[in-house]
């Protein structure tokens, strides 16, 4: 049985960094006898600049039907984020409740972290994002345009239920892991959301007697992502604070171009979204040496969100080969290698077609 | 004539590094000449749990008059962030209109930051915090309490005045040093509020077209602090970006006993507060092991804010060649130590009784 998957490039590094991903998913995907149906989609905002939108109006109802999407990059120079964002990305996450933003942490073999402390094999957790409500709330506005009393107010919102099943999930995870989540509040700094989200937090967390748990400032939390890289499993945060703690994560962990992400509605009522954290990257768009392993880890949480797991381990034991060899290492890692040499350090290193 | 401080150790380390504190601040006083009159209260934690109040009722009348505030750290177990915080030291910061946080950030010479990029003398840059509105405000609730469908609102708010104000503080504090601002924003993500501050600063920074000012999204610049922390001169933050971005600062400076803070009411119509970053630290109180720096340097602040900059400028002087000596840095900075040994060594190196 063959599952479908819409593929969106996007912009710039992100087109090349999918038909590389492409060409390395067809090669594991035949080892492990996984039919995948691709279709591309050329919503971008090149598009944008074309058309006047980022996507077709029925654009979600297009994506829909599909098992997994699966996503390059977007953004372009001339096209403004509230564009691009809100008019492809935030839209396919709130409207396909993928209400869990995971982020894979590790400091591979071959990879100098700016961290001295973030050491190989030491630094191995996800951070788990909430999606879809909390700080991104759509809720706010602006009083008085242009007069000097003008204000701006933006609403956070938190529910029970959308704390809960973010809590849940992260539990859940830890129990597969290391059995360890550091809930990441400011309860002492923002009183009426926080304290609410450590109560809730706490509640689920008796749940799971088997898992430990902590509650860390965001402040003292992101300071720790530098001073004791290794100490943390699985970090649980709101939208915002997940948003800064991620990137902050992928920044100790060495590279922003490795980095993946899955955006997941862990009921499976609608497709999943994977993609790598790096953007569009226009410097260096257009001249083959962008790091394709952002997307291809991406792809790696795809299989395994899709049920094929040994296949998704295969991969990510590929990347571990190749980031292992100086030679086949792309710049922002400090090696010369372009796309391709990557690419083909891939392939070389999946085990035999069975 | 003389300045009045109102002294509030605090509780645990504070009480220590503010005692190290005042026998330092005596000496560099005498060596220029400087009369400053203190009367210590005891308002704390400790105070707390004997009467009920961390601070009598009126405890802002009684701070209204001095010149400064010099404070050590509250917090102590068993009573919670709530009630130490919003007890004391979040009303002062909001009865007294300090709208400027300021954190200094540098690497000394003799300290290793955790991020191998961060080396002494190319780090050195200052975080200025919005400290009385944004993220912070005490807008906001809960609905449903303890049912399935509750929710919990916080309000984020931004005036034009707010604003304003703190980006007209950050871009003349860059004029006196090296010209450059970073403003931190997320109007990618944070719709209502975010592209309002970006709005205000961009029309703030035309009033100052010898600065340099750049926009970065707050995931971005985390991540930066760790990759490029030379790149950076005076960064400019809302209330909870600033907190986040200050604590991470003084991480990767390679010492939250070192880090300053400074609370200020640029305009002078009430006392400024000055405080060391690091907490209460319970668990080495009593011991004499507290590193004194943080309090020293935000000691060194409140000596330039009340008119006596080349007395700030020898205790900072003082603090650098301490921190160059193996024998006087305390343990976080890996040495053995005590509060005693650094305060001598600060003395010592203080310019002669002129
Ligand atoms: C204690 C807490 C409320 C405070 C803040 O977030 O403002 C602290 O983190 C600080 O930075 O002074
Ligand atoms: C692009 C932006 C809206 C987005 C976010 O903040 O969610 C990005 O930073 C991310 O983390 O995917």
């Amino acid at each position: 049985m063959s599952q479908r998957i819409a593929v969106i490039p996007g912009d710039g590094i992100g087109t090349e960094v999918i038909s590389a991903t492409r060409t390395v998913l067809d090669a594991v995907c035949r080892r492990h006898a996984i039919t995948l149906d691709y279709d591309e989609y050329d919503w971008s905002c090149e598009r944008y600049l074309r058309t006047g939108a980022m996507m077709p109006a029925d654009g979600l109802d297009v994506l829909r039907p599909y098992d997994a999407i699966l996503l390059g990059a977007v953004g372009a120079p001339g096209v403004p984020d509230h564009v691009s964002l809100w008019g492809l990305l935030i839209p396919i996450r709130r409207a396909f409740r993928q209400y869990v933003n995971l982020r894979p942490v590790r400091v591979f073999d071959g990879v100098d972290s700016p961290v001295r402390g973030a050491l190989p094999g030491e630094v191995d957790f996800v951070v788990v994002r909430e999606n879809v409500e909390g700080e991104y709330s759509e809720i706010g506005g602006r009083l008085g345009r242009g007069h000097p009393e003008e204000m701006a107010v933006q609403e956070a919102v938190f529910t029970r239920a959308g704390v809960s099943r973010i809590a849940d999930y992260a539990f859940e995870l830890a129990r597969t892991r290391r059995g360890h989540v550091t809930s990441a509040t400011k309860s002492n700094g923002i009183v009426h959301t926080m304290p609410f989200w450590d109560e809730v937090v706490a509640e689920r967390a008796a749940a799971f007697p088997d898992v430990r748990w902590r509650s860390e400032h965001i402040d003292a939390l992101a300071a720790k992502f530098v001073l004791q890289p290794g100490s943390f499993d699985v970090v649980v945060a709101s939208n915002l604070f997940g948003d800064i703690l991620s990137d902050l994560a992928a920044a100790v962990a060495g590279s922003i171009g490795i980095a993946p992400s899955a955006n997941l509605d862990p009921t499976r009522s609608y497709p999943s979204m994977f993609e790598p954290v790096h953007g569009s990257a226009p410097d260096i768009a257009g001249k083959g040496v962008a790091n394709p392993l952002g997307a291809v880890w991406s792809a790696a949480l795809m299989l395994d969100h899709l049920g094929h797991t040994p296949a998704a381990q295969d991969l990510v034991a590929a990347m571990e080969a190749t980031l292992r060899e100086p030679g086949t290492r792309t710049r922002d890692l400090g090696g010369t290698a372009d796309t391709r040499t990557v690419t083909v350090a891939l392939l070389d290193r999946l085990g035999p077609v069975s």
